[in-house]
């Protein structure tokens, strides 16, 4: 009667789990499903709360990971989540477990990329726990955020005609992980190792210091445009689109060449041998906002800066689809727990 | 240059982590200092929000602590934090690590406590992060609630003439680890090994699954009685006292034949050839109220059900004192981080 837990997923594994919860309180609006839980204390405002756990060797890996940047990452990790709902993040709370290899100065510098990413996003770091661990080091943040009544984003609200659009580009931060990972291999049992990062620079800036697309929720309140639904980008967009799809009740269709890709990104791609749309669709940590929005709404989201249009919705019949450059149909697969 | 943590000790780290934290929202009312920070989203309730994180062989042993035990425990402990805040838990998000040796039935029993307790308290589980773990089972959860406006209690407010109560007995689940460490011990190589709890029931249970005091905070409010100050006993009553101290400006002075000690408690003690009030001071895991209430207030505390003044605040110069059986002034002495 034992269930190994890589049989669901983990997506499956969190349906499993959280399935027929009850709704005990007027406050809780919506609950499991989205990037963040919306909430309502107040007769103008939606409150939102997401939680996001970095654990050490399975997140991040010490010998190449600065303690001050994996701060700022594990904070704007988790704005990301509240952007992802048209929200804006307004305060964190960290939980720590550190070990005795640790000292009050990693854990300053640790802080340090905390303190930095609250000051860009204008966050208020509000509170923690700080407690000893056995193994390594553990950050748990959860972000409480605040939206307008009526603006809150959901996955569940496309329609199958809708635009589907992507900010930025993809698969570079997955890039810059193997860039990290190979001068780590490079440099084992070597003294004074210099990595050689020359050319790859942007690809190891966004697997080290991601940032979380405030300014596109910006541009897109500007241009007066809601997206009809969003996510963002953490698994890789593959598995993000899956999801805004069984939740509206919809199937989808992408194009291979619309899909946006940085020149290093796709130059390593290349000297590793890889294949670049898989990397780009499945690489995750992107952190970019996957969003849709009406067809009327085509000639506003197209004037966006850094936003693309790679496809729209479809009926759910239709399956989720990525169009290749030949027009072949690829099925999308999700994928989810890339970390097992 | 390389600090160790133990020199500043829990409290002093997250001092010094914490200092000169910026304010940059007006939601954000007070963060870090207490046991919950507290915003604002609407006209006529505060919200709170409070972390906690629990780690596999830090904070509890899969030996002998149950699934289900657990995922009510890492609820309750969250919830009393909001108690402590006289307000009410609404919404809980949990971050979970599991490693490979985790099966679907063991998170779906650890999910069985989470829910159980969120349906006896009221809260809803509105969210998390589900993630693998390369070592021990590691849970986060964060609680939000809120309480009506202007009565929110922080750890600041006592007076220097306050009568100290604290809600039920100390020391019980302090004890109840030492009897389940026993039984650990005892049953090292044996197969079909029967532990035995005679006696000791009331401390095992107050170890495996503590509750929240929601029914104190119930009958202080039905009392009309609004504590000055008020905090939560998880690492000890003597390092409570210190923190409401701190906080408040103050001194105190509390009387040993006042502390409430459970009978099991005491032949617990005993057995284990242990100083009794120490166990009862320094024990933890409590997870009873400790507050403050103005000297007008004496009557009406004194008839509430399972709660017990046990002293009074005093002039900080006074220090923080206990009050032994012969009169004797023993100084009282911060504890924390005592999971490391």
């Amino acid at each position: 009667m034992e269930t190994e837990i890589s049989s669901l997923g983990e997506f499956g594994l969190i349906n499993r789990l959280t399935e027929n919860l009850p709704k005990l309180n007027d406050s809780t609006l919506t609950a499991v499903g989205d990037d963040a839980a919306v909430m309502s204390y107040g007769n103008n405002r939606e409150v939102l709360v997401s939680t996001d756990m970095l654990l050490e060797g399975v997140h991040f890996d010490l010998t190449y990971v600065p303690l001050k940047h994996l701060g700022y990452k594990a904070a704007v990790v988790n704005f990301s989540d509240i952007y992802a709902m048209n929200g804006t993040p307004r305060q964190l709370v960290v939980g720590l477990g550190i070990s005795k290899r640790f000292t009050v100065e990693h854990l300053e510098a640790l802080y340090a990329g905390l303190r930095l990413a609250c000051e860009v996003y204008g966050v208020d770091l509000v509170g923690g726990d700080t407690t000893s661990s056995r193994s390594g080091l553990v950050i748990a943040a959860t972000v409480i955020g605040d939206a307008e009544k009526g603006t809150v984003v959901h996955r569940s609200g496309a329609k199958p005609t809708d635009l589907i659009c992507v900010s930025g580009d993809l698969g570079a931060a997955y890039m810059g992980l193997q860039v990290l990972e190979r001068e780590k291999a490079a440099s084992a049992g070597e003294k004074d190792f210099t990595p050689d990062f020359a050319g790859k620079e942007y690809l190891v800036e966004r697997q080290l210091k991601p940032e979380a697309r405030k300014d596109i929720i910006a541009a897109l309140r500007e241009a007066g445009i809601l997206p009809t639904s969003m996510i963002d980008v953490s698994d890789g967009l593959s598995s993000e689109l899956i999801h805004l799809c069984k939740a509206s009740n919809t199937g989808c269709r992408v194009y291979e060449d619309r899909i946006p890709i940085d020149y290093q990104t796709a130059v390593m791609a290349e000297e590793l041998n890889m294949n670049l749309v898989t990397a780009a669709m499945n690489g995750g940590e992107d952190y970019e906002l996957l969003f849709t929005v009406p067809l009327t709404a085509h000639e506003a989201v197209s004037k966006l800066k850094g936003v693309r249009v790679i496809g729209h919705m479809s009926p759910t019949e239709q399956g989720y689809a990525l169009i290749g450059r030949n027009g072949e149909e690829i099925p999308l697969k999700a994928q989810g727990f890339t970390h097992i």
